[in-house]
């Protein structure tokens, strides 16, 4: 086990970047987004990344010094073309019109077309909310999911993430995958020979299975919350697809033709801001939603992202610890 | 069985509302949204209706004569105060100024205010994807159904929609509860003594529970998808509630103060439109979407509404049936 500062950590994921031939603005923009994660406890988008970022440029999947270019599209429209980039400066580059638009209009909409998107949503929703603005986020991925009553792959896991800013603290942030569950969870029961739950695939007839390896190599995964998961899962298609002129998840897989690199789409963010909505009322309404957040835990439930929040403030103290083995590959990368 | 054609069905409704004192413009609204459920076979939003739409009126929690008022709050949003009436005639007051702001900016919302609401939001969406524009409408209801982790009411069955334009075809609309299911149904159990199925709800201490009675009397509804649906009907609340300056579902719990009428709250509908996205490209990509929903149903699945609009095809040959007690209840109205 390797334990690194969070200065360490990006100076890391940095190295490693730079080492890659990455600009200096994705080198500064990846590592933060690596860092972020790694100290928020979410290891599947922390350093480990790493891997699939230099599979995926090796790959010729993604463009390393990628310029992305801005489009005011419409009073209340962004569009960023990242260029075959990583969607980390795409975002940074149209945020702030975003931000602009969603303040002068009352609600604003950013997309984000052919960029490779490996980012945790929630990541995107923090800069937003730290400017007091509400924000929702999704995008198609590659096609593993099958609609409920279907049988093949057709959705991705399609994250939809929504935040809500707070005054004086973290805001309120969910950031869910909508397939049942992560399509590494399979490959873990897989390996181990575990049965799956029920409610994660079906095999190539559509029913019910609890073998990982039919699931992932014949059937499909499915959505949480059967049909209305699907639902959902179809709209993220279509908002985050062709909304804004951009590759559906089987349209994402083709287009990956086999090679695993990290998936190439499109992403949709929409704003709000309280204060257009609310104008002087807004402190008296926003206080309001304090009282819903006490009263969810007031009853012993969570909000969503108060783990993550807890790690980070472990994170910040003691720093993140890396397994040996994922350590001993970053450091192969960095040699390479 | 009573059976009635649609034109029967919309006379029946519209006399007993008349006959009850709602304002013309009332009895043509309200009458047209409840035809559109019995003619699509949503029952519990169909005929049915007019015992709730009575005795919320007699319970003095309802305006049956309210003049909404538009405000143009923002480039991008529309406000309409209902002034307590339901919701239908401030849907209709505000949606022609959505639309122009949706097309004028590319995204557009609308928050009703003080409202009764008992519609279903598919209904609204109709009258926007009709304009070729793509739709998301959610409310909060009142208090029923636990936070994921909870034990006690504290969300609403908070439902949401979203509808996407299909040139020359019903549009794709999906319209659903937050809640694992309708509280209707849980009453059923309850009367017929039958044990619920796991994950409509918990006891007390929050534990999962198969009594109808203990979930009704006790603890709580839950939330379809666990922890996702959950997070899904928290963003309901606030979006639907003080975003808009309205109230949350259990604000509107205490608003009925156990009178049990429809609920008193509000409603946020955000209007996007293809044209602005797309410009140009847009007939390319929205037949990209047809080939979406044509890989849906390749393999056997469903589209969302695809019962609805089956049972729409039949409606409109032979009318809608009305059970015998229910039928004699509506004349009774009419009577009284």
């Amino acid at each position: 086990m390797q334990r690194l500062t969070l200065v360490e950590a990006e100076q890391l994921a940095q190295a490693i970047l730079r080492r890659h031939g990455f600009s200096d603005a994705f080198v500064e923009a990846i590592a933060a987004t690596l860092v972020a994660g790694e100290r928020d406890g979410c290891a599947s988008h922390g350093l480990w990344r790493l891997l699939g970022i230099v599979q995926t440029l090796r790959a010729g999947k993604v463009e390393p010094c990628a310029e992305p270019h801005v489009f005011d599209l419409a009073p209340g429209l962004v569009k960023v073309d990242a260029a075959g980039g990583f969607s980390q400066l795409a975002f940074a580059a149209g945020m702030p019109l975003l931000a602009d638009k969603a303040r002068a209009n009352g609600i604003a909409a950013l997309a984000i077309n052919h960029c490779v998107h490996f980012s945790a949503l929630w990541v995107e929703l923090e800069t937003l909310t730290e400017l007091g603005l509400v924000a929702l986020a999704c995008n198609p991925t590659q096609a593993y999911v099958a609609p409920a009553g279907g049988s093949r792959p057709l959705f991705g896991t399609n994250p939809i993430a929504f935040g809500w800013p707070r005054a004086g603290q973290a805001p309120f942030i969910f950031d869910f995958a909508t397939s049942a569950i992560a399509r590494g969870e399979i490959e873990l029961h897989r390996r181990s020979g575990e049965a799956l739950p029920a409610g994660w695939g079906v095999d190539r007839q559509g029913q019910p299975c609890t073998d990982a390896a039919k699931v992932l190599d014949e059937g499909a995964m499915l959505t949480f919350g059967g049909h209305k998961g699907s639902a959902l899962s179809a709209m993220i298609e279509l908002i985050a697809g062709p909304l804004i002129g951009d590759l559906t998840s089987l349209e994402s897989s083709a287009h990956d033709a086999g090679s695993k690199a990290l998936p190439y789409h499109g992403e949709l963010i929409i704003a709000l801001d309280p204060q257009r909505f609310l104008g002087d009322q807004v402190e008296q309404h926003l206080a309001r939603a304090e009282a819903l957040f006490e009263a969810i835990q007031g009853q012993g439930a969570r909000l969503p992202s108060q783990r993550r929040y807890a790690a980070r403030e472990r994170s910040l103290v003691q720093g993140v610890q890396l397994a040996q083995p994922l350590y001993d590959e970053l450091m192969a990368l960095l040699d390479e």
